[in-house]
């Protein structure tokens, strides 16, 4: 019987001891073993390092041998040049994955380590003992404890990251944890000399603790098995796709970050498209698409109507949306001509973008609601977007709590979101200073609590939507294909 | 004698006294006689509104004749069928300028109100009054006092922003005060019936000053004279313009918002060109173009070295400059092998991106100066851009000031510009919450007062660059072939 990808490794995000070799004596900040601690890593933590007995509190080992019991799961942070002899003792502790956070192999240029490289990479294949990395930040799991950065939040979700770099694995946490993105696991994989893109999207692909898969790509192994992969991931779940590499430059650098042969960004695009995958451009695109996916699911056409204040601002969002490639189709005579009974003409405008001065607080609130439940109606809107400036709040003091405010609203917001038909969308924006962030963030927290979306722009939620909307009809084509083909 | 545009109009930002008719009598908020007073306004303030005897501690009077001296300067707030009556008023005060804040006319797109629209206008020129507006803020000159908003900072700057709207004029008056811009003058004109874009360009051209140029433009009335006007002041100063209403939505948002027939974004696109004006897509472009025009002035090429830590980051940093029209070449032999003399070789690249993981803090700081030192010599870099996460902080705890760290880094950053001889930018990215957002603001205001650019992210960085580079080349050009057909 062939084992599913995801039985087969499975084992690797399971391990019942880890040990930490080379740990770092003073872990003020980052540091595997405080992560570990902090994530709450439900088995032994192995500390290595002759130089202290202790570390965060644990007994630390002067060598991996001496660590009392087995070491499922060894991770890292000696040279490169002392890699080997730690295989061979993994090896005797019975370990069956080793995170490399050791860097300075073949990424450095050298031909001399990229050797070395390929020698770990042989003996591990010989021992029976599968890599993660080199040059990696391994692996963040945060419903078995496992972690990397003890700064990160460990609030399970169920988005999946798979990522060629670490940085972009702490970015993408950080920034997206106020969006109510929660992670089921985020694969930091660097080098990707064993264990890479292609492993992990498989796995993925059948996770049952994942619904979207968020890739950042520098270089592919294997073209043929990733275009696979990549297919059997669309297939099962949405799935976001950044590369990095996409220019000569790019291309250099990502050689020098983690030896990747980036290769042909216009191949890759094809092969996203192909199999049914979003390509983004940017790591904030990837967080919007993330949330698109997880929150707003589909919508049911390209037709999106603006509501929110701020002439110029109605201008832009229109000419930003239909560049994203939306449509802003004027509303029906009988829709306008309902909302002109309560808002008022001079300075407004009830044709779509919606430009209402109405504000989303106190008696306003009322206002905004009946706007987008008397829009949600009209024939020719598809989805509803929401969009209010949080960098001023005209008539109000500085006594006001305004994230309570926000919250308020966001959740005034969700109300109708659940009365009407069609999927609204919200964007707060305009934050300028700390306390105005704070305001958006809590807007924004709010609102995913409740199940919505939320976005930073206008121009962010609106590409988003659109990618969405290009993601349904290029998935549902590539379906049908690959099923008219048999190749399903 | 043909007098210029400046000494024709400059007398409409320099009344003697100003009449709020129509003020609100509660103005907790926004409201001009608040924002006159905060502003400093030189001269007698009068509110008109037969309903209160006091606005904001002012005198106020039943109707405009019987305000005590002359009113140089009128601000109506009355509804749009008032504005007739209002202008024999004026006019008996001896008025030269009405700013019509009133809305409700020709923007509505019923024909009674653009009747109305066209007759004020014909009222006007018959008593020799000048129109701002109407459906507008006005005029803010925080040097004279002249202020609409009493939430927006009143520092003087050399920055001018011509805006179709209003909202724009907040928005940007915001969000481009950390970044060390302030204002000569803004101004929203709205529907522009009389004085609009043409006579505003001509008039900041000769402005002494005004220093750089931003306009946010939905329509032009007069194609011809428009471009006159903007190739006049394209040729004195430096000048960035964002178009509203670029997409047949955007079109009809503009409609509905100015009475703007926003015409051919191709059009539009040529006329900057051939004019020597930077075109851009956002807000946010145009403030970073402000910036760098305003910071930088001009880069000796296009050739970009990027310095930073984060992996990933530094991969996807030189595909963005890449995409954004610069270059980002490998750094000569000897240049690498200086950096390797003192960069670590895990986790790291000399290349360019220089990636590296050196402290901003403590020690590290020496590192990074040395590093940006020696990359100012390389024959093939012409502009340097360094990069830092300023979201986390690993190895410090909650009870350092960050604040004063960004600002001693800004400063060390400034030192290093002074001494090397190529331009140097700063990107403090990643900003997560309310209190890292602070301190990219202090990193930010610190630098701006070292006279050094910043910008949020790496791709806005480049991109602001890349346009001030074709800006400089395409200006070359233009001013050329005007000299070359005698047409300068």
């Amino acid at each position: 019987v062939k084992r599913s990808a995801y039985a087969k490794l499975n084992y690797v995000f399971h391990p019942r001891s880890i040990a930490v070799v080379g740990a770092s004596r003073r872990e003020n900040g980052p540091g595997f073993v405080s992560a570990l601690l902090r994530g709450g890593f439900n088995g032994p933590i192995y500390p290595v390092n002759p130089k202290a007995d202790e570390i965060e509190g644990l007994k630390c080992y002067p060598t991996l041998l001496e660590v009392p019991g087995p070491a499922d799961y060894v991770i890292s942070s000696v040279s490169a040049s002392r890699v080997m002899g730690l295989l061979e003792d993994a090896n005797k502790k019975g370990a069956k994955v080793i995170h490399l956070f050791t860097a300075g192999f073949s990424e450095t240029g050298d031909r001399k380590r990229a050797a070395l490289e390929q020698r770990v990479l042989e003996r591990a294949r010989e021992l029976g003992i599968r890599l993660i990395g080199p040059n990696c930040m391994g692996l963040f799991y945060p419903k078995r404890g496992l972690a990397f950065n003890p700064n990160l939040s460990i609030e399970s979700g169920t988005v999946a990251f798979i990522s060629q770099s670490g940085a972009n694995v702490g970015e993408f946490a950080r920034t997206s944890v106020s969006r109510g993105l929660g992670f089921s696991k985020m694969i930091s994989y660097g080098n990707g000399i064993d264990l890479g893109e292609s492993d992990f999207l498989e796995y993925c692909a059948e996770d049952p603790e994942c619904d979207v898969i968020a890739a950042y790509i520098e270089g592919v192994r294997d073209g043929r098995r990733f275009f696979r992969a990549l297919r059997k991931a669309a297939t099962a779940k949405p799935i976001a796709v950044l590369k990095g590499g996409r220019t000569a430059a790019g291309n250099r650098a990502a050689a020098s970050h983690t030896a990747a042969l980036a290769g042909s960004s216009a191949i890759f695009d094809v092969a996203c498209r192909q199999a049914g995958a979003v390509r983004v451009d940017t790591m904030e695109q990837l967080i919007d698409m993330c949330v698109a996916f997880h929150f707003v699911r589909s919508v049911p056409g390209p037709r999106l109507c603006i509501v929110g204040g701020g002439g110029g601002r109605s201008v832009l969002a229109a000419d930003e949306a239909t560049m994203a490639g939306l449509e802003v189709p004027d509303l029906p005579e009988d829709v306008q001509q309902q909302l002109l009974e309560f808002t008022p003409i001079a300075g407004t405008s009830v044709r779509n973008p919606v430009d209402t001065d109405m504000s989303w607080i106190g008696l306003g609130i009322k206002g905004i609601q009946d706007t987008l439940r008397i829009i949600s109606r009209a024939p020719n809107i598809d989805v509803l977007l929401y969009h209010r400036g949080m960098g001023n709040w005209p008539g109000l003091d500085d006594k006001v709590d305004f994230q309570s405010l926000a919250r308020q609203a966001a959740s005034q917001m969700a109300n109708v979101a659940g009365e009407i038909e069609k999927p609204l969308v919200l964007v707060g924006r305009g934050a300028i200073d700390g306390k105005s962030v704070d305001v958006v963030l809590a807007f924004q927290d709010e609102a995913a609590k409740r199940g919505i979306a939320t976005f930073p722009s206008i121009e962010r939620a609106a590409l988003s939507l659109a990618r969405l909307h290009w993601w349904q009809q290029n998935r549902r084509e590539t379906m049908a294909q690959a099923q008219g083909s048999g190749n399903s």
